[in-house]
């Protein structure tokens, strides 16, 4: 049995689409155990309007909140009533509880993965990883994506390794291509962290490491993992996610200008569909905490009940394939 | 008059465009000289097949290209026949040479302004500040976008003020809404060098500082110009502006993929034209570098001639609007 907790706090959808996607990722899996965080009688109404027997399925009360207008670092200490708070106490002292899917506040959570539950002995930092659909259909994942804003080049090969073993569990890509993101691709390029961190790379004989790649390359499916600090992961995937919503947005706004536009857009509706649904991040799992002493996977806040069951099938999966005890032992023999 | 040079080498569509771009320009300006750089004989050609008469044009012959597979350090050195050596030896030693367009290698672009023309007395750094169009149909601006890979607080102080100036004197946009490149909006948010940078250019008077931004609000409308360390600032205008072309051409593939597609895509002809103009930035002009000696106008190395004609309309401009006197003013005090 794998036993996951699902924070049904946070996020624009909770707590439905918490329990529902819970409750699907459990029909899926039969050694599969969720524990429900949040409001006892809210989810046990919600277990019950879905007609799910409660098979394997728990319920841990803690009905308070933590929003994105507390301090993450402050209410991960003091919220004590709060789903995210109870989650990090479970993870922490329960060792059958094996991960987390949450939508809720991800300050909270980083909060918490440093502060409360710790790291895999020799990580020196935990990594935030997201995926992004690329345009051949593929996934990219960004290591790291904004949880550690100042970094060294022992940062970035460990973000290299424990990404590339991320993405190897995950997604079954069996050697990843791994690049460092950087203003151009020539070996020579960069600032100082990126001169002192491209050889480290190269030599690497645990990683395939590509080369550089420039920004406007991430979506283009030629790269399995990208890595970085945090600051400029974090500019990376939001551009280019913010990029894909504003032209979206942008050619909504072109179809329903008048009757041709929106008759034209009839005739491609299908189409266009496609392309949302390529983009659309309810399709694929969410973003990991690589590093962190136990699997936690967090969902974007405006997640759908699909986004959520992916996150739980994505923790039920690094679970199966051992992620976190084959990034102990490669981390193991390093001192901190 | 103000005298241009305008660099005819380098760029995808060079030199047709480059002087086509320059006739129009001095078709447009009665105060305007152009000094077109390159194979004498080609310009002479090109003229003539325009029907230009050669009124304030004037040609200078330096037939070698410094290419992208050139080291620009050493190539802006010792390929002294090429159009761009030339164009750094007139810009240095002609005080009635005012500036230099060019479609050719940025690399060796920001070589000669470091190592052969030099920076206006105070500046630490030049910067090289782009332009991109946003959603609203204005413009914002990236200072710096990778002419610093390396920067400190000072220097992103500097980026500030010269950008601010920039987009008063370019663009007539009296008080520039400045925003800080950051990893989230709330003031505590970013690495050192954020944390550090953020009140001194809350405490600048000659600034309206509107806080931090998020990459992905880059293109939204709200902000006029976004100061950045030059890493960062590369990957943040790469990225979008790579994920707007990835957009248009997955656009395109879905217009083109059946005959009734294809009928949708005829009703939204005129509509999705729109779009691509708004994002063309052969509509705006180039990217210029703040703080260098000389007016310094870069255009994109797949410029049409309009694009050509709106970089010098834009060189021309800032001489018109002194900026860079009024940069020399602003920093002459400051000690180096």
């Amino acid at each position: 049995m794998i036993k996951i907790l699902v924070d049904t706090l946070g996020g624009d959808g909770s707590p439905d689409i918490n329990i529902e996607g819970g409750v699907k990722a459990l029909k899926n899996n039969k050694d599969l155990e969720v524990v429900f965080v949040g409001d006892k009688a809210v989810i046990e109404q919600k277990l019950n309007s879905l007609g799910y027997n409660g098979e394997r399925a728990y319920i841990e009360h803690a009905p308070d909140l933590i929003s994105n207008d507390d301090v993450p670092t402050v209410a991960i200490r003091t919220k004590k009533e709060s789903s995210l708070y109870r989650c990090f106490e479970l993870l922490r002292f329960n060792d059958d509880v094996k991960g987390l899917v949450t939508t809720g506040s991800t300050g909270a959570l980083l909060a918490g993965a440093v502060l409360k539950l710790g790291r895999i002995p020799g990580v020196k930092r935990p990594a935030y990883c997201p995926i992004l659909p690329t345009m051949n259909g593929g996934v990219v994942s960004v290591c790291d994506s904004g949880a550690n804003v100042d970094c060294d080049s022992q940062n970035l090969m460990q973000f290299a390794l424990m990404g590339s073993m991320y993405m190897q569990k995950a997604f079954g890509i069996e050697n990843p291509r791994v690049a460092l993101l950087n203003v151009g691709t020539e070996e020579e390029k960069g600032d100082a962290l990126r001169k002192e961190v491209y050889p480290m790379l190269k030599e690497c004989k645990e990683l395939n490491f590509v080369g550089n790649m420039e920004s406007r390359d991430l979506i283009s499916g030629k790269y399995d993992l990208v890595v970085s600090d945090g600051f400029s992961g974090n500019v990376l995937i939001k551009s280019t996610e913010g990029t894909c919503l504003e032209f979206l947005k942008l050619l909504k706004k072109t179809f329903f200008k008048n009757l041709k536009t929106k008759l034209g857009a009839l005739f491609l509706k299908k189409e266009v569909k496609g392309i949302k649904n390529k983009m659309d991040y309810n399709n694929y799992g969410g973003a990991v905490l690589l590093g962190a002493k136990k699997t936690i996977v967090k969902g974007h806040g405006s997640s759908k009940a699909s986004a959520v069951f992916h996150c739980i099938e994505q923790a039920y999966t690094l679970e199966k394939n051992n992620l976190r005890e084959d990034i102990e032992k490669v981390f193991k023999p390093e001192q901190e």
